[in-house]
């Protein structure tokens, strides 16, 4: 019932080549040796190493840069969509659900950010909602620089698996839901600037509170959305 | 800046099985069509339909079973490691960020649980509290089934997000930290005893609390065993 599977030799050579990174304290960025060492070192055919690279790059933990090596990667071992979103078909319930979790969890982490944000966190902070706002008066997309607004909050909580979670549901939010999220451009520059200044005089309830608003005028944005994408259906069925 | 990787043959044609499988409404354990046939299907080649399959069953989304055919994986696309925490070396923080994490997030869960569970969701909440029960008396590891209890209580909100993110938490405790879990077994069945009969009533409040008093429970314990911890490794740096 809670059994695992037996792994195959390039899977055993991927495992072996992570214990190689912790052991030899690699940091993302940093070069590992290449096939023929990695070979040598592990004691196994260059065909199995390049078989474990490429699981390795499916899983993030490594990157290859064409004709420099291979390298460990950014966000080491965190893949592109580690929550197997893709396979939600109903975007519109996936918004509402990413939605309700991030209620639960943006204020608490807004509120731990305020207890524990150092100059440079705050420093961040601040830098990715200009960023955001210049994107807004660009017309541009605003939700890379929005994401990394919101990352920045997390990374200032201290908690690994904070920072580890929040980028994974609100890069979800933005690559998978998209859409929803566009029309509120002046409540976003209005609702970051308070959470921002909440958590740089360390106000605890402040940030929390402002991140619930954030929070709150994108569910009543979704509900509205999601309302209207209904009743249209309704109409074409009826028209039908 | 915010900007994508070029993707690989093998990492393309990836991507097109798992359009396949959406298309085509497969769920887990169905069976997809052999090599050969999704060559032909997707027009690529058959070493290049191995190593996709090789890159989807890596990221949890199929699954080869020998001499049977490949299937599609439960928890589709979620690997095993989803949030790379084999990469965090310091186990004693990362069972205090990982319960940190909890405590924001389970006592809510319980609540929105309570609210929503049917019938269903409660007899399987008790068959986990029962089976968690009957592991501790049998003095067996009962995190397996504890791990699924949460789940269940997940599962009752009908909210995917998070019933994908719970068992990843949860899971990485057993995991990485399972440790430190051991000895709260009185606490244990008492506290489950109460979250489910809280949930049974569809007590939101109560199932809240009950869900708390556990987490919290377990936040001293671990305080507890870093002290200790900490004070032995001043010890044992006072003696060299």
């Amino acid at each position: 019932m809670f059994s695992n599977k037996i792994k195959t030799l390039p899977e055993v050579t991927a495992d072996r080549i992570i214990e190689y990174i912790i052991e030899n304290r690699l940091e993302p960025d940093d070069r590992i040796p290449n096939e023929t060492e990695l070979g040598q070192i592990l004691s196994v055919g260059r065909s199995t190493v390049r078989e474990a690279v490429r699981l390795l790059v499916s899983r993030n933990v490594l990157v290859i840069r064409r004709g420099a090596g291979t390298y460990v990667a950014q966000n080491t071992g965190i893949p592109e969509d580690p929550l197997g979103l893709v396979f939600s078909t109903d975007r519109y319930k996936l918004a509402k659900d990413l939605l309700e979790m991030r209620i639960i969890l943006e204020p608490e982490i807004a509120s731990m950010a305020a207890n524990r944000a150092d100059e440079r966190n705050i420093a961040e902070i601040w830098k990715y909602c200009r960023m955001t706002e210049e994107y807004i008066a660009r017309d541009e997309d605003h939700m890379p620089p929005d994401v990394e607004f919101h990352k920045a909050i997390a990374k200032s909580t201290g908690n690994n698996v904070v920072e580890k979670i929040i980028p994974i549901i609100d890069t979800s939010v933005a690559v998978f839901v998209n859409i929803t999220y566009g029309r509120l451009k002046d409540e976003t520059i209005t609702t970051h600037r308070l959470i921002a200044e909440a958590i740089e005089r360390h106000d605890a309830t402040a940030a929390k509170h402002a991140m619930m608003m954030h929070m709150l005028y994108n569910k009543y944005r979704i509900e509205e959305i999601i309302e209207k994408h209904s009743s249209n259906m309704t109409q074409f069925n009826t028209v039908i």
